[in-house]
């Protein structure tokens, strides 16, 4: 006779294969399904959610969670009963109405966000954007309970942070990263850049000679090509796609090292977690941490871009970069631009910053979606000093908000935060971490970022992960010190 | 108000798709899959059984088809109605218990199969298979309410035939194709085998040219490799497999030809029907019947091998064939072998009735799995003349009865019926078909098809299909006399 927790788990069981299924057709919708399929595509993925919701919020889950007593669990039972609870109680929170109207409503605004971006015509775009923040306020009224409405939504990407706590961390990393531009920007030192065609089959090759340089387990995934670069997947199968521009091979590099680092965390969990909810990343931020530290301290660190550049040479032949410090210093340029996804290090979280208090306005209220485009342009004037052109360069560049992501941006910048804080224990506690990082090796870093943060997943808190691998509560100090001294270096600053 | 009807089929409309998502999974399982996520696939598949299953037995499914009057429906919601009852009676008959035990039991068989054949052991293999006999004789039992075992299993394949009426067919297909394969086995004519190797890129390229020519739709497919060749989806993803032989490029040609007709009934199905019951093949029957007149009636006809001649001439230079008709006799040899997937189509046949007359008695009770290897044996050694040299040449050489199938294989035989029937009838409406073949353009050939039989879907019951098209009932005359002509031609006999 099975208990109401084991009946719990079995039943859980099926509810992670069927998600993670619905994580496999959105990935092949993305690399390998023939362009006729969309509408097709789409009917499949509302079936699959229409499971997954009546899953999530079936009654039998609550009374199951209420027939264990958690006393008499042991720690990974505990947190499993902690994560489906959770779930079980958002899904239960939000009408079943709502929750479908939202899927309907974002889905078309994706559309129309597309149509209105390639037309660079904002108003096209405010009035179904105007929809999705209303349907999203009214989703974190019904879950928050009378708390704060971005706090309920950000929640679900980062469970226990607060836009209160992230308000004050962000404006602490702004002023000092505002510094720290201003003197590269007013710097004499003016990197190399590239101006050279990279053919595309070397580019990928290369690709998976690094995807293996960082530890993918190629048993357990593959690499494909896609329009945006992403990681999808869980346990036994975890796939990273990339993309390549001929005139610029940093983008396939730097994208492929970036999915590869989402690619470990979620290959590195403890395969005893599979088909559970312990077996996924525990958040975003977490996710993000992986993902940067492997593409920034790791990847673009003096000792292995050193590698990369002789394996560059060797792949390329000579692409007018002098040496391996021209290249370090090529590969770190800062520059002027419009696009988060193109930033530098310096400037990344600049355009994370911008957003979170654009999209915490919207949610609160106080910022109309019809005046978004201004508000914009008059931030970005005000923290990057000069002005927006267009609106596919500003306001529309991002997908987020038109397929309701509120709450997700500021995860990015957190991710940094933390990768920050991973990287200064990582240099205290792994030896010869540089010398293996110059001969290629990504090893004992990947080695040390499994043991102390991907394979636990989703068994602890995504604070308590951090504090524990780095021996503090998360701050913003380790990123910021780590900036001022490679940029510092690199501009004579 | 939506009525009992309309309930029922936006119900059905979310199985179907979940149902194609089932397909899309498999299909990555044979293609994309990394090989360390087998196990992991494995609970992916079975829980969207699960699905599937609570879905087709849901109880509300009943009532709504009791609650609706077919009177009151147009012809293509009747079909609709018959169908969905059909696989809700049937599902509800076998009871849970039963359903997961063949799941589980037919999934441990298949790996006992492969390595049974691998080791050349029959005895290894035939506890498991009484087993996989055992449970869907039960399975019969529940579902033919008293009636023959072997036609309650059939019709899952091919809804109304029996096992009788295919006896008879089969007793008058065998004699006539015994006494024309002993003619050209007596024959003086030796056509040429091919002796050279062929490069896969080159085989490929080839491969893609040929589905082109068949009318194969790119936008709503695509063509990719696996062990062994199969199509997979409806509406518009439907995707082919191939592969690939350096020394056997026919393999690769006329897999992909095969294939492509498979491909093209699910493609050419009225877009009308997408996402119901409809919107697939009728029947393994005329799923067949498409797949082989693609590939022998068209692809080995003269015409068609004469452009064929031609093109592999140009992609891989002179491989030793005099001339197109020499290359003709080749692409048609006649020889001894074991295996039926690499049999001509003068013997092909003979391979599925050894087949369907044993498995109808393993079902039937009147063979023990135990002595199914000697009586594979000595029914081989009188159908074909020869004996078989060991099991992975004889029984243990099909997957299909290790996973339980049983009533499959006549559905091969019975599409080589019905393809010889749509043969007969296309070249007596379809005016200049083999000039266009001779151009490489099977397009006149598959546009008929697709009027007369694959459009309809599953509109009307198979019979009536292949009825219509040919304008009789089905019969064996037209395929064994199109064999006598063709080979009779080919070898003077």
């Amino acid at each position: 006779m099975a208990t109401p927790f084991e009946e719990l788990l079995a039943f859980q069981r099926d509810t992670v294969a069927l998600s993670e299924v619905s994580g496999l057709v959105s990935w092949d919708q993305e690399t390998m399904m023939p362009r006729g399929a969309a509408a097709q595509r789409a009917e499949w993925l509302a079936a699959l959610e229409g499971v997954l919701h009546d899953r999530r919020t079936d009654p039998r889950v609550g009374d199951w969670i209420a027939a264990t007593d958690p006393a008499a669990l042991n720690a990974a039972e505990q947190a499993q009963l902690r994560l489906i609870r959770r779930v079980h109680e958002r899904a239960v929170r939000v009408p079943a109405r709502l929750a479908s109207e939202i899927a309907r409503v974002t889905s078309r605004a994706q559309g129309v966000w597309a149509e209105a971006r390639a037309k660079d015509d904002f108003a096209a775009f405010a009035p179904v954007l105007d929809e999705v923040v209303r349907l999203r306020r009214e989703e974190a009224a019904a879950l928050s309970n009378g708390g704060d409405a971005y706090d309920a939504l950000l929640d679900d990407y980062e469970p226990g942070m607060t836009g209160a706590e992230l308000q004050a961390l962000f404006g602490r990393l702004r002023e000092r990263l505002v510094a720290l531009r201003d003197r590269i920007l007013g710097s004499a030192v003016r990197p190399p850049a590239l101006d050279h065609t990279f053919p595309e089959a070397a580019q990928l090759g290369l690709a998976r000679e690094l995807a293996t340089a960082f530890g993918y387990d190629w048993s357990k995934g593959r690499l494909d090509r896609s329009v945006h670069p992403f990681t999808s997947g869980n346990g036994a199968d975890v796939r990273i796609t990339t993309r390549v521009s001929e005139r610029d091979p940093f983008n396939c590099v730097y994208s492929t090292i970036h999915e590869v680092g989402h690619g470990a965390y979620e290959q590195g969990i403890d395969p005893a977690f599979a088909l559970t909810v312990l077996g996924r990343g525990v958040s975003m931020g977490v996710h993000e941490s992986q993902s940067r530290i492997y593409e920034n301290q790791l990847g673009r660190s003096r000792p292995f871009t050193g590698w990369l550049f002789g394996r560059m040479r060797a792949v390329f032949g000579d692409f007018g970069i002098a040496d391996a410090d021209a290249f370090y210093a090529c590969v770190n340029r800062v520059g002027q631009g419009y696009i988060r996804t193109e930033a530098d290090e310096v400037q990344y979280n600049l355009h994370v910053l911008l957003r979170f208090d654009l999209e915490r306005a919207l949610i609160a209220g106080d910022l109309a979606a019809t005046d978004l485009e201004e508000a914009w342009n008059t931030r970005f004037a005000a923290d990057f000093g000069f002005h927006v052109d267009r609106p596919s360069n500003g306001v529309l560049q991002d997908v987020h908000w038109s397929v309701g992501l509120f709450g997700y941006f500021p995860t990015y910048t957190l991710g940094n935060v933390y990768a920050g804080c991973l990287d200064a224990a990582m240099r205290r506690e792994v030896p010869g971490l540089d010398a293996a990082l110059a001969a290629g090796d990504a090893g004992p870093a990947a080695a040390w970022l499994r043991e102390k943060v991907q394979r636990h997943g989703g068994l602890y808190p995504p604070r308590e992960v951090i504090e524990a691998a780095c021996g503090h509560a998360p701050h913003e100090d380790p990123l910021l010190d780590y900036l001022d001294a490679k940029f510092g270096a690199i501009y004579g600053v």
